[in-house]
């Protein structure tokens, strides 16, 4: 059974386009401006500080008065107090990653929180469901930076045929085109990371949009598959590094897993910040080979809302079926 | 540029759903109940003699007179001599897997043959479309068996901006909803492998159909991917096996890629026909978690074709856009 309530009643928004939070990226130019654009701008707190958090939610406040949401990363030891911060500073949307939110819903139901809970299988699903989230959204392994292992085209058919809640789909989804397929799956709303990281608002580095924009299919690989921790990112000679460390990790220990992920989590800043996105982590989803050019978000939404209307008007003939039975 | 001329035109069919040639599953029975449902039965000839090739499309012959294509191999040591049988037979669509077709392309031409290779990449697309390939089958990483590393969701809205000739999807397509997607991302067709199996016509032993129901997204694993040949499968006691010996050979060794290639390549038969599914191997594509229940194939495809004409009936809003340069 469908819930009736579109996504864009749930959070208020003119369209079901929610932007991916990204860590040590979506801050508030980047969200604000989205939010402005009638999408979902989602700040993304990743390592933060509680106060950090509050002071980004302030600046996202002053640059637009539409609805926006928080990104919270389980891991962050900070996990609990960024909630109180939500709370205080009247977000109420709560968008919640890498890892299982389950310990932290009683405080969301009992404050109300509208929380949307990034899933990578069936089974985290169902369960986010059951526990209060308002939608999930479905993350296929073709999303970049932490990854599961299921795609865009399996997960979604696979959670929209049993959950009621609306699903937003994620992973691979840059085009209007591949949002009325999305929905045509099942999906209610669409998120859409790696397509941002090329906003003129977003603040990273000039090469990391210029290495998303140079990158071909062959340029997104996974790394840390090996020890069970994947990560999407654009090949360089960190991410070949990083795969001789797994095998010498795997052949006899002569390094860590501790090691490999100290080098990851400083390299993504490394690329944000410095530009250095030989050395550093270019996270990227694999969508980013049709990805061609820089825009503002306004253009970015325009361009994804056309190419979705141009879609509606397309009418595909119907088929009549073949006899059963008749043999 | 699209060629105006459609799927089902140019290759005589009345729905361009293409059966997803499987090697050792893919007999005349599945391949001519296929084609007597309206689509195209594609026939395995995978690491066949060219004269079992030639008795097993007499056989389909005789059990249908709606075209039917044949899969060849790449790698089988036969293959030029099967083309011959091929031709001299009038099969004239072809459908290349698991390898580089190219240098078959002048027998093909000089022939006319209907050359459809399978690819998982932009460049391998690109090559075969100059070559002369009739159209491509664009496989994403979620199919069974032999995979790339590119999902569907990504590698067809690459492929379909930049090709001309008829761009068919694979890998996670299953119902009409998932063809409707394919569609949407610039397809004109589709395969389908995974949910063939469970075609009753499809002669593979109960225990393996019965695995396939019972999957869950969890359930599909890639094997082979530490030694660079990747293979999509259901997890049982093979797969865990053939995981650990990857770990020694990367470790010390102590196994050869031979040993491990042979583990597989007996393994599926043994799935199929003696119905071992913990020591066999059981090819899948991930969408085999949302496959329910065995239908004829005549069933599978109305489901699919009333699926699609329920897409084209829904009518989705049209989006007023965001004013541009408006804040």
């Amino acid at each position: 059974m469908r819930n009736k309530q579109t996504l864009e009643s749930i959070l208020k928004i003119n369209y079901p386009i929610l932007q991916g939070a990204m860590a040590n990226i979506s801050d508030s130019s980047l969200v604000s401006a989205v939010s402005e654009a009638g999408g979902l701008g989602i700040l993304a707190s990743g390592n933060m500080k509680p106060e950090e958090v509050r002071e980004e939610i302030r600046k996202t406040k002053s640059k637009t008065s539409y609805p926006f949401g928080v990104n919270i990363i389980i891991s962050n030891k900070f996990c609990d107090q960024i909630i109180d911060v939500l709370h205080e500073e009247k977000v109420d949307i709560v968008i919640t990653g890498n890892g299982d939110p389950g310990k932290f819903f009683p405080k969301f139901n009992a404050w109300n929180m509208k929380v949307i809970p990034v899933v990578s299988s069936y089974m985290m699903a169902k369960r986010m469901e059951k526990l209060g989230a308002i939608a999930v959204i479905a993350e296929g392994m073709e999303a970049g930076g932490h990854i599961g292992s299921i795609t865009t085209m399996c997960l979604l058919p696979n959670i929209t045929k049993d959950i009621s809640i609306p699903v937003i789909a994620a992973g691979g989804i840059a085009s209007g085109y591949s949002m009325m397929a999305a929905f045509n799956l099942g999906a209610q709303g669409v998120q859409i990371g790696t397509r941002f990281l090329l906003a003129k608002e977003c603040n990273i580095h000039t090469n990391y949009k210029k290495r998303v924009i140079d990158s071909n299919d062959f340029d997104s690989v996974v790394i840390k598959n090996m020890i069970n921790k994947p990560i999407r990112s654009l090949r360089n000679k960190l991410t070949n590094l990083i795969g001789r460390l797994e095998l010498e990790y795997l052949k006899n220990r002569s390094t860590s897993i501790e090691d490999i992920d100290l080098k990851t989590i400083n390299a993504l800043s490394n690329a944000v910040k410095n530009g250095d996105v030989q050395n550093g982590l270019v996270m990227a989803g694999q969508i980013s080979a049709v990805l061609t050019k820089e825009e503002t978000c306004k253009e970015i939404m325009c361009s994804i809302l056309n190419e979705w209307n141009s879609c509606t008007e397309k009418t595909y003939s119907k088929y009549d079926l073949p006899q059963v039975g008749n043999t």
